[in-house]
């Protein structure tokens, strides 16, 4: 397995949060790369895994309110590899879903700077994976649908989504924020029935997880817990709302696994 | 890092193909277990790095023929669960996205047979970062939409989306099945743009991908490769027409990876 090479730029998905989904190749360049700048949501026990001589950098924006700016990020990410370091860019997550991989992506490939993309375990497959359930289901859920609650902060105040959603879809919101009423009404308005299954996932695939769920007319009263929070909505979260499925007791080996990797 | 625990059965998502993109739980309980149950996309360089003293099986289903029905893979689970082996179902990508999770799910709890989902990288990720191109942005994709044409291979002829599909997505069409003409005219009556950029992506992170790419309107007569291949449909996809982004070259690196990390 190559090690990361000098002059290049890795996005890398760094998974959900728990070490032991990262993927092999994530953890090679962890552990090889001369600097590595991630995401607040980034977790230590991940962080911990990179070279002792590594530089490593947060480049995170809280709650919309900027440390650095985007462009900010491009330049460091240029610069470094124009010094010819070998660079990571380590994003919660998959780096291509609601990462802003996109305009990293485009402005190294204007600097004419060497980069790779590393996939990782989606936050929305992993909170499946600890809740038990699927996210498709040859009955009840032909499709899986991702889309983000970010707008709803913002001044336009631009539904998750308009028009009609498929009865037969999986919906996870990411970045919901805080209000889960107005995401309550605005899946109403989308013709979402009022029986439908619904649940908030705060900090998936960590030791500190937790889970609520209720129909769609319930879901506005929910407390959700800290973020990160995931909305799944749909039959296939049904089993939670019958008691047929209990979340599987998260494994509490965050710590336990960072502490033998890096050993 | 936990082993594989006797009489729990791991349903474990595989990653894309390549070893690399494995988690390290998922290589973990590979090492670990006594039992795996595969299906026929897992390929080789990953069976590799199952213990040699495991039984490894394959019970995948080729072309809608099958060689083992759902129940007897159930039951070929639950029976290996109760003599007191710990057993992997090892999916290709994620297992709970499009790979009927669900029902083998719903098996293992009414026969009370512990269990545990490992999430892995799920096709269109990989697909997506072979490409370098993002599946998600802030201007042209603020929603990522899972498909499957499956369907389309079946008498009942239900198209891969019904109702007008949203203009800001990329909809990833996994199994889209050999005819393309017939997923671009179901496209274009769900009111997609004649000039939406769209590519097939055969046997993605593996050393023998191959893409094709064109508008909405050449999309039928393209030739799409072997299986298996995904659709990427929506304007983040727009770079790979005009020429602006090239496929990143495949790292050939599935048997250089496999050999160091079965060593």
């Amino acid at each position: 397995m190559t090690m990361a090479q000098k002059g290049t730029v890795y996005l890398v998905g760094a998974g959900p949060g728990d070490p032991e989904l990262l993927t092999l190749r994530a953890l090679r360049l962890l552990e090889t790369a001369d600097v590595i700048f991630h995401d607040d949501l980034v977790p230590d026990e991940v962080l911990a895994l990179a070279h002792r001589h590594a530089l490593v950098t947060s480049v995170g924006k809280r709650c919309g309110r900027p440390r650095i700016t985007q462009q900010g990020i491009h330049a460091l990410l240029i610069d470094s590899a124009q010094e010819g370091q070998s660079v990571v860019r380590l994003k919660s997550g998959d780096p291509l879903v609601f990462g802003r991989a996109g305009e990293e992506i485009a402005a190294l490939r204007a600097a004419g700077i060497p980069f790779e993309v590393v996939p990782g375990v989606t936050a929305a497959l992993a909170a499946g994976a600890s809740l038990g359930l699927p996210l498709t289901d040859r009955k009840s859920a032909s499709k899986l649908i991702f889309c983000t609650g970010h707008h709803a902060m913002s001044k336009d105040a631009t539904p998750i989504w308009s028009g009609p959603l498929p009865e037969d879809a999986t919906l996870v919101v990411y970045m919901p924020g805080r209000d889960l009423s107005r995401i309550a009404c605005e899946l109403a308005a989308a013709g979402v029935a009022k029986d439908m299954p619904c649940c908030a996932v705060s900090r998936a695939a960590t030791s500190r997880q937790s889970i609520a769920a209720s129909r769609l007319d319930g879901f506005g009263k929910l407390e959700c817990g800290p973020a990160p929070v995931l909305l799944l909505v749909g039959r296939a979260m049904g089993p939670l709302l019958t008691g047929e499925a209990a979340p599987q007791e998260v494994r509490e080996l965050v710590a336990e696994a960072a502490t033998e990797l890096g050993a």
